[in-house]
């Protein structure tokens, strides 16, 4: 399986983390996708190794490289980039296979 | 739910990477752990925003903070940092809640 996660990093979280958030959930249903899970960082104790300073986590899961090729370029997800985009200041994304 | 995600950098990824990989599987076992999964990064294709110079992703999922903080301190979990920790160059942790 491919897990392709992704951290977001907003400019203004105060306005902007529902939005983004719910933009999220939207592609998360993408057909190709088998799964997601959207998440803001869990309250863990902060140890040096936890990076917490991000403001989404978007997970999604593909049973392919192809199925997860097909979602990059599928246009729900292109207008999620468009709509959303301005609001990021940052986006990591650490696509792995389980 | 919980998601504690761990990416693992070794400093000889060549012999390493097995026994690292091996000892992530046994400690995603523990028991208060509800699932996990190891992997290594997929072979999407690079774009800027991807960091593909991990080794291992360890995925480890719990029900609650005090379920994860338990598999903190965990014998086996300790054990394994003890064994393995000379191995890895860097960890980097994201915790999330979904």
């Amino acid at each position: 399986m491919i897990v392709h996660q992704v951290f977001f990093w907003l400019h203004n979280p105060d306005t902007d983390l529902q939005p983004v958030m719910d933009g999220c959930r939207k592609i998360g249903s993408v057909s190709t996708a088998k799964d997601f899970s959207v998440g803001v960082p869990a309250k863990t104790e902060k140890r040096d190794v936890i990076d917490d300073s991000y403001h989404i986590a978007l997970t999604v899961y593909f049973d392919s490289i192809p199925d997860h090729d097909v979602y990059q370029e599928h246009p729900d997800h292109l207008q999620f980039i468009a709509d959303h985009k301005a609001k990021w200041a940052k986006v990591q994304v650490y696509d792995f296979e389980v």
